[in-house]
């Protein structure tokens, strides 16, 4: 694995090195984890010319995640506590006679920004960028497994939950029980908190658990993932609970099924994100519903749940091959609840097959 | 409650202005939760000399949060999704006339910074620092009661769990069921990441669950918490899995137990932070413990799990009535294990009783 790590180095130093900066530094979490195999908690990565460096801010060990830092790197621990990594960072480059440093201005606070140029004050600070989520976009095939070991993760817990009693049980204890579940599989954890909504909460996105109870006649959405080695995946569908489902239901749902439908056939390498989106999105507007669709239908997946790139009106962009995405169109009806469709999908191309559909529950509408 | 939010804005709004800043932004969420009664997400508050004014980056819902903002606020929403609140309130604030305004800039990155600027070039900028969360250190009886009613949930789950078979049970699994409990009994959600450390994970601070399964002779050390309207608590115990623990155990549960009421009985109205720290630091010092000792044996909890004060050998500052604090020392004996206790506890002066214990789970050595 080693060599995955110093090859992704190297291109993100070709990057900054491009930018006119000699050395730069990983300060976010998601991107040290991805050069260097592990982010013990507040490491910064510093990419020098010559050497590159995990700075930590104590010893380094298996607390936020059970993979250690490449072996190849050189380790830095601070030696009093409390300290910033990154200003120690600075200070170390600056030790090294770097003359420029590239640092994540979208993710440094200001006041740690100021302190890092302060005590290094004849470094030359410049912007490194998303140049490291840019990297992280297209994946390889291992990162590619971990995702699609975490997409079955959740298909299982997914698929034992629809087989217990529903009616009656609380929201919250649905997303626990899901959540347990995807531990009992193997996921490192939730790849973000478990949303289910029943009734009048169905469908709508990023909804909270509440205390509220399944009744007969809801509509049920569940949205969850599994993070396996650090990757994040994404699934989520929609039931009835009871025999029957109203005609509003069905409609509704046959709906959102053809706009997510769409959005999933859109994909292929060279597909503009916002042409993905529009493939969903005009399903949905051209049924009557404008207001309140969400401002976009899909995002990357990868190391962070919400990643590069963004299927939305106004994204600039193209698709390619290797890149996961989400494809998750929905509609609300304040009062009424709603209907969610959401799949992990992987860009491939035609010749290939297509898309790969990482998470394969059914999209049937299921009574439970 | 809208009086309490507004006599909150109104102290911080003279902070501010005697700063010599007009207006303030604050984003920190939890900083706009304690000022605007609820933190949509995404939102921020603009505090301005004639009015107040929450900027969310959509319609506010339920999502974060079942709380809503304060009533008496002005509410904008942004009209474009994806557009940054900072950015849009930093414009309104030119709008209205405002000169200088007072951001948080151990909150803000560099580039919101750079953002809020230039769309508001003729505003002056300067630094709020941590005003919002010095206001925040002091907690009203309203506050203290949803910590004390966190710290019964707490208390509740850790009961139940010690009634139930251990042995053979993974970290992990303990920690989900000890989640499920705290929902069960009322809480929001876990105050933050449940550890559950066995054998030689046990008294690691942090640590993060694995699949190691719980073994006769093991020391488990268990550290949850419940948020309950916002407000987040923290317990610890360890206990020892059989019937008679060894000498070892025994020798350094009593040690950490010293420890750890030394720091108790060291909390008052007046006490510096570091005379607390080293009250419960110097037991473990004076029995050898010198490596390995966390940076701090104590913090503050509010709105956030890690506030301030720091129970530190460095912290600047002294204690106030009303200000609750956990009391956690704890020794790690790499490959062996350790002990960790932890309380939650409010400072009170002595004619009121002293320290109020929120978490009340005995501290006895238990053989479970």
């Amino acid at each position: 694995m080693s060599e995955v790590y110093a090859t992704r180095r190297a291109r993100l130093r070709d990057r900054c090195q491009a930018g006119g900066s000699e050395a730069a530094l990983i300060a976010r979490p998601a991107n040290v984890r991805y050069l260097a195999g592990a982010a013990p908690s507040g490491s910064v990565l510093l990419l020098g010319p010559r050497q590159d460096l995990v700075v930590c801010s104590g010893p380094p060990d298996d607390r936020t995640s059970p993979w250690r830092p490449d072996e190849a790197l050189a380790l830095h621990n601070l030696a009093a506590p409390g300290g910033d990594p990154a200003v120690a960072a600075a200070d170390l480059a600056t030790g090294q006679g770097i003359g420029s440093l590239a640092v994540e201005e979208h993710h440094l606070t200001v006041a740690r920004h100021r302190a890092l140029a302060s005590v290094a004050p004849r470094l030359r600070v410049a912007d490194l960028g998303g140049a490291a989520e840019q990297l992280r976009v297209i994946k390889d095939e291992e990162e590619i497994s971990c995702l699609r070991i975490g997409a079955e993760i959740a298909d299982q817990a997914l698929g034992e939950l629809l087989e217990s009693i529903l009616v009656g049980r609380t929201e919250r204890h649905l997303a626990l029980e899901l959540e347990r579940r995807l531990v009992d599989h193997g996921a490192d954890g939730p790849a973000f908190t478990t949303s289910v909504g029943t009734g009048p909460n169905s469908g709508r996105p990023g909804h909270r658990p509440t205390d509220r109870r399944v009744e007969e006649g809801d509509f049920l959405s569940v949205c969850l993932g599994a993070a396996y080695r650090g990757y994040r995946c994404e699934i989520g569908r929609t039931f009835v609970i009871g025999t029957s489902p109203a005609d509003w239901q069905i409609e509704l749902y046959d709906l959102v099924f053809a706009a997510q439908r769409a959005g999933r056939e859109s994909l292929a390498p060279g597909a503009a994100y916002r042409d993905v989106d529009r493939a969903a999105r005009q399903v949905l507007e051209s049924a009557g519903h404008h207001e309140g669709l969400p401002p976009r239908t899909g995002h990357g997946v990868g190391l962070e749940i919400d990643e590069d790139p963004q299927l939305a009106p106004a994204a600039m962009g193209k698709l390619d091959a290797c890149v996961p995405v989400t494809v998750e169109p929905g509609v609300h009806l304040p009062g009424r609840g709603g209907v969610r469709i959401d799949d992990t999908l992987v860009v491939r191309p035609e010749a290939d097959g297509g898309p790969e559909l990482l998470t394969i529950t059914t999209k049937e509408l299921l009574a439970l």
